[in-house]
């Protein structure tokens, strides 16, 4: 998603640094000082304009959430989004999801949501998906040794590509669904801006949730 | 698929024992012996009507083809398909995939094909899938260290079932296709009789490749 340069954005960020922070490495290891409640962290790589993260955060009072997003003018339209909500368990970060793994320290990550990110279909992008090989071990740098990881996606290419890559990378599969809003695995399911416009198009979404495994386990296939 | 029983089977079962057994246990480890050249054997379970085995063995030479099928009338219209074509590297079984590894040594089989195999779709009938961890069990059996399947369907809760269970089990991914016939993967595909009128409706045929790995590292969860 390429989005124009937004002037309100930066101002926005600068007003609200108790909800929104553009240097989330100061706070590696120390979240639990930004939020209200010592509780579990879930973290979203690319919240986008944040429906699915404030939705999270006002189902699930009792799990402390982050919106991560790489674009200041998206992260500072999510900030809109959640400034009216006053949601003690949600914080936001204008950031790169690359390195996600200089934000937090090891373990203070409990579950990781990748919703609807950029495919990158071509080969020669791969090691730009978020589920290429060198994502998933920074993910797993911050996650416990079960650490899960939720996503969702219409694009077919990346949901086969990430299949195999969460797979290689010895991720163990909690469940995979080829149509979500069709199943019951949608009664929990909140839904993004995107997918909310995408679907109403009778299109399907992907999800799969799985978890690591100890890392001495990990990587079971070169390709 | 249930077959009226056909007057016609057992007598052509009967006068065809170069090329059908119903008899798979007498033949583990010396298989090579129903085979004019000693090369890999691949094997189909469920082979149904007989259109991919024979399509595989005509395709493939250097390769050495048996298709099981556990319903006499069935194997026996695969049988007619299979005669005129007197191809030297094709056998039918007429038998029960469950005891596959009663048929075969340890590693005698190099790769195994399901295709399109009964989704059993009930909770209840979970155990009797083909692709539940007791029958990857028996695969392993009879695979190589780095033995291959490779599985087709069109049922939508089947796939999902299986990527999870090969995945539970450690098979490692090769590939997914969520829809083989508009990928470059169908390029070398053989369809099956099923897959050909199902596809013509525009539904999509699933498939995934996966490998097995050193048994010790077999189970990576317990669900």
């Amino acid at each position: 998603m390429r989005v124009r340069n937004k002037p309100w954005a930066q101002p926005l960020i600068d007003a609200n640094s108790e909800l929104i922070t553009e240097a989330p490495e100061q706070y590696a290891g120390q979240w639990e000082t930004r939020f209200v409640a010592n509780q579990p962290i879930h973290v979203e790589i690319g919240m986008g304009k944040g429906q699915f993260i404030v939705g999270m955060a006002k189902a699930h009072p009792e799990i402390n959430f982050i919106g991560v997003e790489i674009q200041k003018s998206v992260a500072a339209t999510a900030l809109k989004l959640a400034l009216p909500e006053k949601l003690p368990n949600l914080q936001l970060v204008s950031g790169a999801g690359e390195s996600i793994d200089t934000y937090f320290q090891p373990q203070e990550v409990t579950q990781l949501y990748l919703n609807f990110s950029d495919p990158w279909p071509k080969t020669r992008h791969t090691k730009r998906r978020l589920t290429y090989k060198s994502f998933l071990a920074a993910y797993q740098n911050i996650l416990p040794a079960n650490g899960v990881i939720e996503l969702k996606t219409d694009n077919q290419g990346f949901f086969e590509y990430s299949l195999v890559s969460l797979n290689n990378f010895g991720m163990v599969f909690d469940g995979v669904w080829l149509d979500l809003h069709n199943s019951e695995e949608n009664e929990a399911n909140v839904e993004t801006e995107y997918e909310q416009k995408f679907s109403a198009k009778g299109q399907p979404i992907y999800k799969v949730r799985a978890h690591f495994i100890s890392p001495k386990n990990k990587q079971r296939s070169e390709k």
